[in-house]
């Protein structure tokens, strides 16, 4: 019989982070002020922990794991590498599918991979309150949960469209002993700012940030936590490649085509960039594909350019694809993916030509999921859905090309809480949208005034 | 540093379910009929396929598990055994706390353990329609998941209260492709007599069971699928016992108590019954406890009789712990164990003196999964908080004797579907329930007509 999942113990989990920062090929954009100017650690010090910003600007290669960090990630790590074996029966496709459960931790996702450090770090730092951003709902959940491992307080900020749809994901919140509330709220100038525009706003994530860093800036012994997007966020998530590695390696095989879904960029980071390190050595060649939804292209339609991370422009100048810190992206359900910009790590590797992107429409991604849920059972999060679309296409192409390719992953969460986005697919109430030229030309516009990065050197 | 978690590769589970009625000390009363004369396998035909029946009635040791059974266990199994390290340092207990986790399967319970079995022998004796009832949903979400895998329609009759309370259990249902309605609905005649009594009834698993038989014995090529009290349910269970002394046989260590919690005795048998083996045979001698809501406590305040599954009388009339079939208990969050009687086999080995039963109120149960979900992160299942409640006042026990005691628990399910539960919780809404004289007195009178079964020689 054919072997369907790869674990590894507890003593073979890696105990370092990669950090491709060390290995890019040419140096990546600073962050810069509204003057172009860039940033020193210390004028982030108000809303980040002295010890994460120095992991946000480290060029170290490897940076050891805490062990009260291990300790914690062990009660779901490391996490199963899973053989799609019936979907690719399903398909009739020659090519190996493997996906990367994420889906086994407590919250859902991958998310606690770096809420749990960063949560430690700022215990170390002496922080008792930390506020945050969620739009779906993964990441406020798992810094719920990881705030409340080390003691410290929790405010999370909801995208409202999402805490309308997904009231129980405030309850998990609850549950961990967090604070969560709908965004844009009237307790932030941010909020009240956007609510006064538009009372009827769904939000976005980029308002739920303004009014998080708001509060952390403006209230004692509290500081901001985000996600994704940054560098210490996708150092931390590398430890998912990092195990898919060593159990490729276990079966003595290495993928050809590397997927991730892509909102911020973390979960496709944590499981790509460690395969990046050979690639960018010459050792291996792998393609390696992120993938957007066409709903919120930032990387196939959208500008690289310096943009801010949050609509009232609170964060330093980040270099990314972006569609512009104003962009209100359609209320799809893969609300995790509705970010206006890509992770500057992400993005500086897509200009080095290490990773492509591509955009999927919603319904081919739901149809991918409902497929992979009927032959594998576990019931892939929205986001997650676009990369199982991903790679059914991949496998589809091996199909016709006759190609045995090895597709791996990265099945980055479960959607059982998201099982509504599903019920809304089998009634035909969802469509796919594309961006109108105005839309991009909005983009554009929103990214004008601003710096400009440096062309690659 | 200390190891959370033992796995098992797939090469490492166990191929055999381990069949209890092999070693019992004393054999079980069989099922009767109304006349009190046991009921042959031909007279199940109608209701269950041959090959079942055949496991029902079984006294072979061990019962081989089919390969295309194997091969979708493994998309979730061996389940990881965990060691609940977090949660004894908050409760400063010497006692060692492992769970095996049955939550990592996709619809989030030991469930699917027998849903997958059951669903391919009825594909093998040819049968093309499955109907179940379900309570509060793991069961019948469960079923739907193994049918889909095995090409097998399948019909769900879900308690309309839950129906109405739990639509992303539907949903789930919908998304594996089975039908669920609710019950009672007017396409069974059980189900038109109770609505032309009472429109407006909330309905009951009593009545749920009796429109899902009548379906199938009404119906072409179906047949009925039951998720736990059967001797062929508990069996398929086992292999949650079996991978756990594997497990715990890696790491030297035999525990000294076991827990489950017991709705209908499933999940508890699964793990409990390859324990008991090495109990019955004089190898070891752990404690072994049955856990049950004080407000269904049909083991510790019920008769032993012979009592019917359903309220309709449908089903033979098994020797089981019972409040009567007409019992209705009151609406408790732990929906999986509000079913009137206790599966055969657990009734006859707690009769044999090799368990113990035990009552907890709701609040207890409550309160220990908040604990647990704030210190291990996993949030349990209503139902499991039972068996971890259970668990703290053995580790409070250990405490106060000074032992560093081993205790194992079954985490049965989680509970990320159940939230609302959580929600009413801290809402100070829920209370706790004890049965009164005169409802223990009706459980008497209920159970009064019915033959008796004979005294254990």
């Amino acid at each position: 019989m054919e072997q369907i999942k790869v674990f590894l113990n507890e003593d073979e989990m890696p105990r370092q982070w990669y950090n491709i920062a060390a290995d890019l090929p040419h140096p990546m954009p600073p962050p810069v002020g509204p003057d172009g100017k860039p940033i020193g650690p210390e004028m982030l010090a108000p809303v980040f922990p002295m010890n994460l910003i120095e992991q946000e600007v480290s060029t170290q290669r490897w940076i050891d794991i805490p062990e009260e960090v291990l300790q914690i990630l062990w009660q779901w790590r490391p996490s199963p590498l899973c053989r799609a074996l019936r979907l690719e029966q399903a398909l009739g496709t020659p090519a190996k599918i493997y996906y990367k459960n994420e889906g086994v931790s407590a919250p859902g996702s991958h998310k606690p991979n770096t809420a749990v450090p960063q949560a430690y770090y700022n215990k170390v730092a002496g922080i008792k309150r930390i506020t945050t951003e969620t739009g779906a709902g993964q990441w406020g959940s798992s810094l719920a949960m990881a705030c409340q491992m080390f003691g410290i307080e929790c405010k999370v900020y909801m995208v409202r469209i999402s805490f309308d749809q997904k009231p129980f994901r405030k309850m998990m919140m609850q549950t961990w002993g967090a604070t969560c509330i709908a965004s844009p709220s009237n307790t932030t100038n941010a909020g009240r700012a956007i609510l006064a525009q538009d009372p009827n706003t769904p939000g976005s994530l980029a308002i739920a940030i303004s009014e998080a860093i708001e509060d952390a800036v403006t209230s004692k012994n509290t500081r901001y936590a985000l996600g994704s997007v940054l560098n210490h966020v996708l150092l931390h998530q590398t430890i998912i490649g990092l195990e898919a590695k060593k159990q490729f390696a276990k079966i003595g095989i290495y993928p050809d085509v590397i997927i991730g879904c892509a909102g911020g960029g973390s979960n496709f980071a944590g499981m790509a960039f460690p395969f990046l390190a050979d690639k960018i050595a010459g050792k291996k060649n792998p393609r390696v594909i992120a993938v957007e939804p066409s709903a919120c292209p930032k990387m196939t339609r959208g500008v690289f350019a310096y943009d801010s991370g949050d609509v009232a422009m609170m964060t330093p100048l980040l270099p990314m694809y972006s569609l512009g810190h104003t962009f209100v992206p359609q209320p799809i359900h893969a609300g995790g993916l509705r970010y206006h910009g890509m992770a500057p790590l992400v993005s500086h590797t897509l200009r080095e030509g290490l990773i492509e992107a591509q955009a999927i429409p919603q319904l081919e991604c739901y149809k991918a999921a409902v497929l992979f849920a009927k032959t594998e059972g576990f019931i892939p999060a929205p986001e997650t859905s676009h990369a199982i679309a991903m790679a059914i296409r991949e496998a589809n192409r091996a199909k016709e090309e006759g190609k045995a390719k090895v597709i791996a992953l990265n099945w980055s969460g479960h959607g059982i809480m998201d099982l509504s986005g599903y019920q809304a697919y089998f009634d035909g109430k969802l469509s796919d949208y594309n961006l109108t030229e105005a839309e991009i030309q909005k983009a554009e516009d929103c990214l004008k005034g601003l710096p400009k990065p440096p062309p690659l050197k």
